[in-house]
């Protein structure tokens, strides 16, 4: 059975973790690489190396995705939440006033001093469950 | 600290859960979808509805992606697996040729009469550990 969830259930969901995926078009094929993240509003706020991967998303010609979700493999259950939309930079001093931005760190070491935001032009969520 | 996994490690980790996310384009943007799913050597095989968005996969343009992860917040450590290949339809006869398609259902409902295999033509992983 599977139940769509309300834009409030999705951002308050996204907001029980702190590891998404991004998703994104590259070399001709999608990638998802997991990714720590804040939330800011309805907007999802991620760190990176300025010469990594995640550097060209916002030049993307898609809609960026970015994905949570949670799975009980006993119960048969879970729930996943989707959020599309274009990514731009920011600078170090947006990212210092976004909460938690001091607090909590990406657990990947290396140069993370490219903060990017994901604007949460779509944001989708499902409930699945199993009748038993 | 960033660790790239081998094939065969890639492999191994991903016997060891059944949902995964399967990534493609669609109406311009980006999806992530959770899915349960079984694996056929190499490759990934999933149950989907002949008229859902997933049915479209064997035409896409891009390699579609598949992903799995694992995560543990209070060791800040976790691993990654990532699919890229080209989707096929499968005969219901293949499909029951699968180890595990016997006994393992989809979570979600509904007709379920559609397989799909993901060829893993890419077949990449890593494993992050924060250094204390």
């Amino acid at each position: 059975m599977m139940t769509p969830l309300t834009e409030q259930e999705c951002i308050e969901l996204l907001r029980t973790t702190t590891v998404g995926r991004i998703g994104f078009v590259a070399d001709g094929r999608v990638q998802i690489i997991p990714v720590n993240f804040l939330t800011d509003g309805r907007d999802i706020v991620i760190r990176t190396d300025p010469e990594g991967p995640l550097s060209a998303l916002p030049s993307s010609r898609e809609l960026v995705a970015f994905e949570v979700d949670h799975h009980e493999s006993l119960a048969a259950t879970g729930w996943s939440v989707l959020v599309n939309g274009p990514v731009t930079t920011m600078t170090m001093a947006e990212l210092d006033a976004v909460l938690g931005a001091s607090t909590r760190r990406p657990w990947a070491e290396g140069d993370r001093s490219l903060p990017l935001r994901l604007s949460s032009q779509l944001l989708t969520g499902r409930r699945v469950r199993r009748r038993s």
